[in-house]
């Protein structure tokens, strides 16, 4: 399946969570069989040589493809969830909205020293939640090998909270 | 990995999220690499002859399975969510809380009459949210050829929210 094709898939929803926002709805991308298994190919593709030992997934559509990249390399899956959602003992990391600020957080026993991780979620838009993940991440004394984003809006510049890490996206939104 | 380890890796977390619950943590069975491989063998074994057409996946730990679930399959992926998260056009059912009630929604686009399909979540408590899914697969006109859970509170009598249908669970607690 080619690229244009997955892209055509994802349909454009307007003012959605709210008014002025185009958000881009990726479910036509996972109905579909064939797509979604080339996304899992192409993203687990660039890891199979330096296996990660965790996929860390950003809450909630990056669970979806964090899993099965998961279950394709044979790693554990760890998930960054909103605050308050994950029932263990956390540490966390916040970032600033428009208004306000969101924070982020991951179980404070589920990476260890050296661990090598691949970090996973569907959309790059600013960054921030990125940013944040990453920032957990290293935390906990574990290390980044690769950032991976089904879909990213270029125009938002999100790779800047991103600076020190390889970034791949499948589908460039300019 | 025998079903005694996975079972020894959940953890009860007492008082989450709130007073007098004994939460069920996952996490550290998402986390083995054996763990996670071994429940996603287990679950799609049941259906590598009638194979579903979509897997639906209930927000959000249920995506988690769902996904690797759908891969492992070849089947595409199809979110149910809480109200007010998917993007499109929706149909929703309610369920009663202890006190309130939840809606879960579905794309009113996302299945046709007469699709097969697998329900998945990671735990099956008093069945209400299931119940909910089941409803919106249904009005959609598409048949739930089984219905898998991660961990079965059995004392909760879940079941009795849904009475037509194959469930399975791989972790009973008493």
């Amino acid at each position: 399946m080619s690229m244009e094709t997955i892209s055509g898939l994802i349909r454009d929803i307007k003012d959605f969570p709210k008014q002025g926002i185009v958000f881009k709805d990726i479910t036509p991308v996972l109905k579909s069989p064939e797509a979604f298994a080339e996304v899992i190919e192409i993203m687990s593709t660039r890891y199979l040589k330096a296996k990660p030992d965790y996929v860390v997934a950003v809450e909630s559509r990056g669970f979806i493809f964090g899993s099965a990249l998961a279950y394709r390399l044979g790693c554990g899956i760890v998930p960054v969830r909103k605050k308050g959602k994950l029932p263990y003992q956390t540490i966390e990391a916040s970032y600033d909205l428009e208004y306000g600020t969101a924070t982020m957080e991951i179980h404070s026993d589920a990476l260890q020293k050296g661990d090598k991780v691949l970090l996973i979620d569907d959309l790059l838009a600013t960054g921030g939640t990125a940013g944040a993940a990453i920032r957990l991440v290293e935390k906990l004394g574990a290390r980044i090998i690769g950032v991976e984003f089904l879909v990213e809006l270029a125009f938002l510049n999100g790779r800047k909270n991103i600076p020190k890490h390889p970034v791949n996206s499948i589908i460039v939104v300019d």
